[in-house]
């Protein structure tokens, strides 16, 4: 009775698998500001062009290089577990699997694009890398991945986050990157909105412009910018848990997956576990994959498919996707990284195409379920992932219901112990939840009046 | 060119590698108050007596239970690494293996044994264990197990770090682990101690005294007390760590080793690793075997072979030990599990027996080791583990001037992720070394005078 399925570093896909090819109706393109699609060169300023081919690829399957390969071995294959702990803590004849990706050295998901990514800027010859960071997850994957790789990493972390959380920062540091609270005096709308508002804690919406003008104005020519999470080149650096995971699962002759759930917030966690399944679903497999959302912030569940601005000051061109509208402000749940307004253009059109079945949670179910998850299955996960943690025991216990011996598969996408604040206050009984009403909603996305429809 | 090294659970170690009956020159034995040796039977009331005859075995090789392994499983065998990007950055000939402990739920090595320490206690009957910790990485550790195998677990930590560092505590809740500051007002002493300095930080001595207290004047008499080092059943559970070194370096034919390296403080992750290569030496074999410490706490490598109290309040037996006298403070330096007075009863006899070549380095070169590494290897070490960073790295340069092919393996004991604060100290130069002299050390050890002495 095995606990984790390993896989060996030869047994590590090749390829990444692209869904954008298989969808039953093609994708809309992203949009200018005059309504015209945006078309690969104008990017060029913002990303290098190889992974601006990645992002508009039409191919299923892209090769991983292998460098990349190599890189990605220091905590890759990641291992899948099956919950035996949990299973029988609920009592459920359900099967709980769940793919460890709180192993690598960032302690999430993140580094399995920030590695790429750095190598393919490095391979076109550029030295340094600007991003933004809220919670501080991606900025210290990046970070991670330029010194691995061997590139200068400059972070514009929302200041209230940088005061907060001082060891993201140190964590940066120590992997060399540079981290600026934003907004700086370092770019031009840093030091405009300082001007204006001299005490504002900062979003992510004033990071992304920081993090972008960083990168277009330097006059080398060798900076780009980085992103996270949303765009088709990071769901599809991400592949490769859900592609391991097909393997690990096929190794011990688990066959059907009756249930795929992860977390999602930008969207690459979850996609990259649940591509390859989605696959299989176009090609006639009965499985049900559920993106899970914040009740607070409820992009699939609530909010119409529509072309949004990726970031709040409207400097990215407009996506094609579920979205709040870019207006939208979170309430500050612990789960940082699951407080976007929009979701991945990849992840909307499945959702659009009925190949997903996107729910919400609120977080004090969350936490329950973490801590149930910590003291059976022993780890404490970070609060984006108790997301998928209390999707899968909500699964389980239907399973139960239902005298069925369904196969569960979720998405570890991080550990938590980087962010214990959101346990603390859980176990102090501060936690409230906040369920966004439709009349919120309504409101919400009236931001996105004016701007194009998508078809 | 593999990056890590794995065994599958199959190929996990089934048994525990004891020293005690190899080395040359037998154990002394424990004393009593009285200055006569402790028999088993007085140490009944602390601890159960499965692990009292494991305390006391002179068995080499003591079978791991199914059910322990299957617990073990949950992140182990651990990987080995090869370090190839840091052997590059040195340009060194020597080839740098590392087994990376850190990848356990807890984040060290130290649930190496909190499980079979607990599993050991559950199978006597024992309902709940108490225990201090200092920085918190045992508390945590037992917490962790006590979750998994169903036992209470209640930790008395030293109010300066319950203090300081809060989300040690939430770790310990979160998997249920009851956590107190210490001095408390649920023991004798601690209300003794209180009345007398009610603003009194705590020491891990009087934490040790309330958690003896709290496990042997329980009615029920359910109560047991665990320890996290020091002692030989300890270091017994942490030869995993060796064993399963030893078969993946077979894997790879490299068959050779001629050097180990492990930090130290009581002493455990450093016998874990070492004792299985300590008798491949005692067997012939050339081995370079260096527990390294602080140069600031440094027992092993200033102090004498003496018997000394484990704990300040001298509520232990009198053990045969490398120790600066039980009175010892060490200065506040960021490895706080290497502030330590004595040493394992076992590592100091394999000193004294000539198997070992004790190190000492500062703390500042450690950090500087500690970001290397990150920025080459990709993982950011505990402060402790960044002593054996900083020895590694000493005989790789060493290897480089000799112009030798050494294989180099060192013990990755835990992540720095929750102790950031170091690393921040450093970047800002706020970081002092603290070497104690020969002087203070002469001054220290007075506070054994009158103790009986080791033959």
């Amino acid at each position: 009775m095995a606990v984790k399925i390993l896989l060996s570093e030869d047994e590590m896909p090749k390829q990444w698998y692209n869904l954008a090819p298989d969808l039953p109706t093609p994708m809309q393109p992203p949009l200018g500001p005059d309504g015209n699609p945006i078309g690969p060169e104008m990017l060029a300023p913002v990303f290098p062009m190889n992974l601006i081919e990645q992002e508009v690829s039409a191919e299923r399957w892209i090769d991983i290089p292998d460098e990349v390969r190599a890189l990605l071995h220091k905590w890759r294959p990641s291992p899948l577990y099956r919950a035996h702990a949990l299973e029988k803590a609920l009592g459920t004849p359900a099967r709980i699997y769940y793919k460890n990706e709180s192993v690598s050295p960032a302690g999430s998901h993140k580094p399995n694009t920030a590695i790429p990514q750095a190598w393919y800027n490095k391979q076109f010859g550029i030295e340094k890398l600007t991003t933004e960071t809220g919670a501080g997850q991606w900025g210290s994957a990046l970070s991670f991945a330029g010194a691995l790789v061997g590139l200068e990493v400059k972070v514009y972390m929302v200041r209230i986050s940088f005061d907060q959380k001082p060891f993201r920062k140190v964590m940066m540091e120590t992997w060399g990157g540079k981290c600026i609270p934003s907004p700086s005096d370092t770019t031009e709308i840093g030091r405009k909105i300082l001007a204006e508002m001299p005490d504002t804690p900062g979003s992510l919406g004033i990071a992304i412009s920081e993090a972008v003008e960083a990168a277009v104005t330097d006059p080398t020519g060798k900076t780009r910018y980085s992103l996270g999470s949303v765009l088709n080149h990071v769901m599809l650096h991400q592949t490769i848990i859900g592609l391991e995971t097909k393997k690990q699962l096929a190794k011990i002759n688990e066959n059907k997956v009756d249930v795929v759930i992860g977390c999602a917030g930008g969207g690459s966690n979850f996609a990259g576990l649940a591509f390859p399944f989605v696959n299989d679903k176009i090609n006639g497999d009965q499985i049900d994959i559920i993106p899970v959302e914040p009740a607070s912030c409820p992009t699939m569940t609530k909010a119409p498919f529509a072309y949004d601005f990726g970031d709040t000051g409207q400097m990215t061109p407009l996506m094609p996707m579920h979205s709040l509208g870019h207006k939208f402000i979170p309430p500050p749940i612990h789960a940082g990284g699951l407080r976007y307004h929009g979701m991945a253009p990849l992840v909307s059109a499945a959702i659009k195409d009925g190949l997903l079945n996107p729910t919400s949670i609120g977080q004090i179910e969350c936490y329950q379920a973490a801590i149930q998850f910590a003291r059976t299955e022993g780890i404490i996960v970070a609060p984006e992932t108790s997301h998928a943690v209390a999707s899968a025991i909500r699964e389980a216990k239907k399973a139960k219901e239902e005298g069925k011996e369904k196969v569960i598969v979720f998405g570890l996408s991080g550990h938590g112990l980087m962010d214990l604040l959101g346990y603390e206050k859980y176990f102090a009984n501060e936690l409230v939840d906040h369920e966004m009403t439709d009349d919120e909603v309504a409101e919400s996305i009236k931001s996105m009046e004016g701007l194009p429809k998508p078809q």
